[in-house]
C-alpha cells in the first residue's frame, strides 16, 4: 500500500547535517554545541554504570531525579510539582512531546500550532490521527497575535502548542502573552503543551515565563523540558514532561508502552548534577549571551543582516543583501560553495510567508568555529 | 474528556516491582540480571563520552553501531543487511515495536497477536488506530496453530506480530513454524513484526530461527532486538529494527519525530563490544542454560511444577499443587507473603485459559538470588 506519512521526509537537520559532513563546511545548522559536558556529570554518569545502575529505571523515572527535577522548578519558577504524581522523565524532549500528543489527542482532534514551529509537532499529531491548525506568529518579531490564535479555536481543538524561547528565532513569551493566553484558554477544556528546552538560554535579563509559574495555565498544560541543551549534550536524550496528575497519568499510559523508560545511569548523574550544581544553569544564560553577543558583533561586518535574539541557540539572518535565492536553496548553496551549513525557516512553516529572505545559524559553538565561519561568511 | 486509553492501567512489571520493594520480596518477577555488565561495555562507554561523543547521533543511529549489527546479522543468521538502508537503531525494543506499528497501521487496520504476548503490543496498535486480534497458542505449548492463525486473516490484517524466543513461555519457533508462516503469508500484503530480544538466549542446541535468516518472510519484516537482554543492561534502552528499505523508510519516518534518536556514548560502546567480542553472544546460551537448570532442579524440591524452557529469561511454574488462587492473587500473595515476586500470566491475555495456574519467575539473577527465592519458596 501507499505510504501512511506521504507529507514526511527526512528531517531537516539530518539534511543539512549530511551536506555539511560531504562539503567539510563549518556545521552552524543543526542545534548542538561543540563544547563539552560538564566534567561532574560524565564522572557521575561513570560512577552510577559501576555502581551497577544498569538495569531498567522506573518507569516514570528515578525517584532521585523526578525529586530533583521537581526542587529545581521550585527554585526557578515557584512552584513544586510533585515528583510522584506530575514529573515523567523520558528519552529527550521529542518522545515527551509525541507522548503528550498521543495521551490527548484523538482522531479528528484539532491541534493549534504557531509557525514557524519545530519539525516534529506535526508529524506527531499526524500520527496520533489530529488535525495541525497552523497559525502564523508575527513575520517581524515571531510573537503570536492571539486574537488570530483565538479565531482558529473551533470544537474540535484539544490542544495548543508553544515554544518558548522559540525554535528558531529566539522569541519569548512575555507577562502579557501570559495573560492573554490565561484568558483565552479558561472556560474551554483545551490542553497546552508548552516546549521549554531552551528554559535556561534567556538574555538581557529577561524571565523565562515558563507555564510552570501560572497556577491557572499549568493546570491544563504538559511542559516538556530537557537537559540536552542545559547540559551540553544534546545526544544524552533525557527529557521530561510535568503535568497535573490526570494528566500526567494518561502521559506515563503512552511513555510504559513506548520507551518504556530511560537510560539509568543518566538519570542518577542528572539528579546529583541539578542537586549540587545549580550555578551551572544559573549561569547558562550568561555564559550564551556571551556567545550571542560576539557573534552578532561579527555579523556586523558581513552582509548578512542579524536580527534580535532574547534567547535560545540560534541567530537568525536576513540574507536579502546577499542572494535572491529562496531560503533552502541559499542554506544548500551556503553549505556546499561557502562551506558554512545554517537551516532554511521554511521547513518550520505550512506556507512561509512570501519573499522571506531567513536563514538560522547555531551560535552555541567554540569561539574558533564561530570565527571560522564568520571568515567564511565575511568572503560573501 | 474521558480517557483515550480506558483499557490502560500500569504495567504489571512496574506493579510488581514496586509490591516486591514495599515487601522486600525477592523479585523474580520483572525480568531483569542482577549480575554486572561487561567490564568492556562500561570502559567503551566512559570512553565514548570522554571523546566527546556527547552529541546528537544520526537519526538512524552510528554507522558504526549500524555495521556491527549487520555483521553480526551475518555472522549469526547467514544474511548480512544494509546497514545504510534496512538498520535503525532505536530507544530500546520497546521503541522499535512502538514506531513499527504506527509506520504502517492506520485506523481500521488489523494487527494479529498471538496470546499469550508481551504487553506493549495492542496499546501500541490501539494508538496507531488499530485493532489488535487475539489469536490463542497452543495452552500447553504455546506453539502456533497456524491454521487457526489463517482463519483469524481478513483483508482489513494488516501485520501479524510474533516473539521468538516467546515472552513469556520460552517457546521457540521451529523450521516447520516458518514454513507453514512463510506459505500462510504468501501472495498477502501482511507486513510481519518478530519481536526477538531473546535472540542469544536459546538451549539444548536449539537454533533460534530468526525471521533474518529466511529471504521470503524477511522481505515483508520488520525485525526488531535489543542489547539489553544480550549485555546484561536492561536499562541502557538500545534497541534496533531490522527491515527492508521501503519498511525501514517508513519506521525512519515515525522514529525520527518520537525520539529522533538514542544516548550516543552507548552505541559507540555497543558497536565495539560486538565487533570485538562476538564470543561474549555466542556463549549466552551456555551461560543461561546453565543458570535455567540449576533453577529447575531446585524447584523439582518445591511444589510448584517446572513448565519445559526452551529460551529466554523466564521459568514458567503450575501452581496448581500449591494454591487455588487465579493467577493475579496468587503471585500478589506469593510476593506478599512468601517473599517472592512473581509475574501472573493473565494480563499477556485477551481472555487467559480458564482454571491456568501459572507464575513466571526469572531465572537472570545471581545463584545466591536464586538460592534465596528457592528456600522461600521450599517452605510452599
Ligand atoms: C533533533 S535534531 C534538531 C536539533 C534542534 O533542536 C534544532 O536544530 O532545531
Ligand atoms: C519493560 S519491563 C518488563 C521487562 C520484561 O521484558 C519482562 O519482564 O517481560
Amino acid at each position: 500500500p501507499e505510504t501512511k506519512l506521504p507529507k514526511v521526509g527526512t528531517t531537516i537537520f539530518t539534511v543539512m547535517s549530511q551536506l555539511a559532513a560531504e562539503h567539510g563546511a563549518v556545521n552552524l545548522g543543526q542545534g548542538f554545541p561543540d563544547f563539552e559536558v560538564p566534567g561532574r556529570l560524565v564522572d557521575a554518569l561513570d560512577r552510577a554504570m559501576r555502581a551497577g545502575l544498569n538495569q531498567y529505571a522506573p518507569a516514570h523515572g528515578l525517584p532521585a531525579l523526578r525529586e530533583a527535577i521537581a526542587a529545581k522548578t521550585e527554585r526557578c519558577y515557584d512552584h513544586r510539582p510533585d515528583a510522584d504524581t506530575e514529573v515523567t522523565v523520558t528519552s529527550g524532549a521529542s518522545e515527551a512531546i509525541f507522548d503528550a500528543i498521543h495521551a490527548v489527542v484523538r482522531p479528528g482532534d484539532e491541534v493549534i500550532v504557531l509557525d514557524p514551529c519545530y519539525d516534529c509537532y506535526e508529524p506527531a499529531i499526524d500520527l496520533a490521527g489530529g488535525v495541525a491548525v497552523h497559525v502564523p506568529l508575527d513575520p517581524a518579531t515571531f510573537a503570536p497575535h492571539w486574537g488570530v490564535v483565538s479565531a482558529a479555536i473551533t470544537p474540535k481543538t484539544r490542544m495548543l502548542m508553544i515554544n518558548t524561547p522559540h525554535n528558531p528565532s529566539g522569541a519569548m513569551l512575555g507577562a502579557d502573552d501570559i495573560a492573554q493566553l490565561t484568558a483565552l484558554l479558561r472556560g474551554t477544556d483545551i490542553v497546552l503543551l508548552s516546549d521549554e528546552v531552551y528554559e535556561h538560554i534567556v538574555f538581557d535579563g529577561a524571565r523565562h515565563e515558563s507555564i510552570l509559574r501560572h497556577a491557572e495555565l499549568r493546570e491544563r498544560a504538559f511542559v516538556v523540558s530537557s537537559f540536552g541543551k542545559t547540559y551540553h549534550c544534546t545526544g544524552w536524550k533525557v527529557g521530561y514532561c510535568v503535568a497535573p496528575p490526570a494528566l500526567t497519568a494518561e502521559f506515563r499510559k503512552v511513555h510504559q508502552y513506548n520507551t518504556f523508560c530511560t537510560f539509568t545511569p543518566a538519570q542518577a548523574a542528572f539528579a546529583e548534577m541539578i542537586r549540587e550544581e545549580p550555578a551551572h544553569y544559573e549561569q547558562l544564560g550568561a555564559f550564551y549571551e556571551a556567545k550571542r553577543d560576539r557573534f552578532r558583533a561579527q555579523l556586523e561586518g558581513t552582509r548578512l543582516k542579524p536580527l534580535p535574539v532574547p534567547g535560545g541557540y540560534f541567530q537568525l539572518v536576513d540574507y536579502s543583501a546577499v542572494s535572491d535565492l529562496d531560503d533552502a536553496a541559499f542554506c544548500r548553496w551556503l553549505t556546499t560553495e561557502k562551506g558554512v551549513a545554517a537551516i532554511p525557516l521554511s521547513p518550520f512553516y505550512e506556507s512561509p510567508p512570501a519573499g522571506q529572505r531567513l536563514a538560522r545559524l547555531c551560535f552555541a559553538k567554540n569561539e574558533a568555529t564561530l570565527d571560522e565561519a564568520i571568515a567564511r561568511l565575511g568572503a560573501l
